[in-house]
């Protein structure tokens, strides 16, 4: 059975989309864990845009730091749609945490959970080489944490303007 | 038959060479829709380029804002290469026009065209997030577009170092 | 004989990785060719984790300008790995020498060396179009650059999250 997928993509390349498609397709009902705040006007719009596509289906959970916790407090009940890897990394950062052991622990925990997982992160490396050092840094963590969870994952897809590409197996 | 073709990629990744063979491939002669407009050097520089690469096969429309209108007024005659959407909605959006009201109208037109037509478009948003709110705003709106238009089209294609992949239909 | 492959993708995407893997599948022992020079504490710290990755079968060779004169030099002896493009281009383009006449000599030459090369490059264009004039310049040239290597390899990958996409041949 699969049981992790990752989901990566530039910014609106539809991944959001196909992971709800895919935690649907695993189940009658799904958890949604928001890693995002909403401390600003931008991204609480975000937020309720992305909620008001999702229908009653729906459970939704806010965590923005503690996603392997939450992973095993929500397993057992319903496949889960974490959204995304990007920001929780940016969480764990910002609150100064080791963002290596939390990637760790997430990609040791995901092959021991029973219900499905399907994971959002973003392609943040693919541009011009930031002239800041803290940019730069922040796309280093990005990649790693991209290609640890991606190893712990059954499945890899990356979406193209809306359209998956299966990367994982082959 | 095949009508219409996204060409999706990076920065001179070989996409408007390509969108010019598969334009060719659909006809013996073919009408190519230029969005930019030669406002400075670099870009009358880039326009240059491109037109001194293509031959006598080509027509060339400079059509910077009201792209449906010129695919319908252009229709029938030959395939048509539009180049590119990613500086048409710039053009819209400096121009302050409804952006997406005029994709829909495109996504909406292209299904029922008679010529085929090749758009080659812009990856943007694979890099790190930008600082500035403009710029994080358009690359979500070319986001957008890319998807919608890539929904509307027959066949999407990743340009990766010159090479095409094959994102749609697979 | 395959004897020459390009690996692409973003920043921390596991190109480094797989360049090894498939270089050490095509001979008992391998050169390391680096372009980096060690010229601040970031790029000094970059390389030694690259160093101590690799183990007793890589000789490594450090060469930022020269690099077809390097690939001559060392051929007939075992698989070489360049890593990478990007920074040698910027070597290029930072020394004044003309980087287009250096890419096309490195394109003329890979078909017809003994040896097996596997080279890594940066995706660097799939971000939002640069503000500054210089960083549009690079990006323009790494492009290129990666276009014209890909056509004289006989196999393109592309890294997403640590995981291999071919691209060619299909």
């Amino acid at each position: 059975m699969t049981k992790s997928i990752l989901i990566t993509g530039g910014a609106r390349s539809g991944k959001s989309t196909l992971a709800e498609r895919l935690a649907l397709s695993l189940g009658p009902t799904a958890i949604y864990i928001a890693t995002a705040e909403p401390r600003d006007a931008e991204m609480a719009d975000r937020i309720a845009r992305h909620q008001a596509r999702r229908g009653g289906e729906w459970t939704t959970l806010a965590e923005p730091l503690a996603l392997a916790q939450a992973l095993r407090d929500s397993d057992g009940q319903a496949p889960r749609l974490v959204d995304c890897l990007t920001l929780w990394l940016s969480n764990l950062m910002l609150a100064g945490q080791d963002w290596e052991a939390a990637v760790q622990e997430l990609a040791d925990l995901l092959p021991r959970l029973a219900s499905p997982v399907v994971l959002v992160t973003n392609e943040v490396g693919s541009g011009i080489v930031p002239d800041n050092a803290l940019a730069r840094a922040f796309r280093d963590a990005a990649g790693l944490t991209n290609q640890r969870i991606a190893t712990a994952c059954d499945e890899l897809w990356l979406c193209v303007a809306g359209h998956p590409l299966k990367v994982k197996p082959q």
